[in-house]
């Protein structure tokens, strides 16, 4: 059985562990802490030299770590990739989007407001305004697409809507106002609704 | 024939005109300004919300941005992808790692240091030593591969090498030194060797 290497609370692991589920395909969990340093440890970087998870842990050994690679390894030949070359490359567009322009600044908030210890925070504080003002402005490029489609790729629900569900459905904790995007909050409410759908709350 | 918009000295805009070159798909080129706010017009955000280039238009009107989804889009059914499920995850896993943790600070460090005016530069001048420190940990994290690896996914070049080598082989722009990364150096000197390469200089 694969291993995933993880952190429960992570919005990035969360994706892995909602669509290794909704592909059926079971994984044992190895968990790290969010404060520890234990993915940075040299044991661990002989496995990502990156030093981050989510990292997938074949059964033969072999190792893919980046979210959004794992997501399109576990999806291949399922119904959550589109079928044709240019909503694929949809796909991947917006699962790019997720990763340069919406978890750095949503993610990061979420962690740094939500997570962090207190004292910790204070080191940060002066890039709050700038994690608002940037995810805010990711939050509005969704909300314009969903005014005009259900879902971010092709006419499915895709491996986009997990990339970019996993921190959107949690912003909150960043301190987003997400009844400000109306069609977000029911997208939102769509995955929700997707067979095999898992809280990022669950234990697997 | 397809449009790209694009800035010339963008890195994301490069990897796509050498992958074009590469993959033998005409261009016409719509340019835009470093400095003059032009991707973030009204009538450019009704083609991207994102307001960013690369952005490609096809013939039929359709558009896709994200550097790494066009190279995606460009390169399918072509050797610069390859073959098996595996590889090609492996092929993502390091373009989503080129776009995030890679790019913001190489990209970024050259962008500020190179092409910024010095009264701009002076207001960012704090990030610097910040950048520096994780372009440094993202050129590691690539010598540690290429010293078992020719290429980044599977046995040949693909669009992981183009996206990695877009703002790799301008990092001295940014005040990065390549010589402290031979592995990576000679990686470069490869990528260049190969068929219908162009500079990220060369006008269409």
């Amino acid at each position: 059985m694969p291993i995933l290497h993880q952190m429960q609370m992570s919005g990035n692991c969360y994706k892995v562990r909602l669509c290794a589920r909704q592909t059926g395909v079971d994984l044992t969990l190895k968990n790290y802490g969010l404060h520890d340093g234990s993915t940075r440890t040299p044991a661990f970087l002989t496995f990502n030299a990156n030093g981050r998870v989510p990292l997938l842990q074949l059964e033969d050994g072999r190792l893919l770590p980046e979210s959004g690679a794992i997501l399109f390894y576990l999806s291949q030949g399922t119904t959550l990739q589109p079928d044709s070359g240019w909503e694929q490359a949809q796909m991947l567009q917006w699962m790019f989007f997720e990763q340069y322009s919406h978890e750095p600044y949503i993610a990061v908030a979420r962690f740094w407001l939500h997570f962090a210890k207190p004292e910790a925070l204070e080191t940060k504080r002066h890039l709050v305004a700038d994690w608002h003002a940037k995810g805010n402005a990711a939050l509005a490029v969704m909300e314009s697409h969903l005014l005009g489609h259900d879902w971010f790729a092709g006419s499915r629900y895709s491996i986009a809507d997990i990339a970019l569900y996993g921190y959107t459905h949690s912003a909150a904790e960043g301190g987003f106002e997400l009844s400000r995007y109306p069609a977000v909050s029911a997208w939102l409410t769509r995955v929700a609704a997707e067979p095999n759908h898992i809280d990022l709350d669950t234990r697997w």
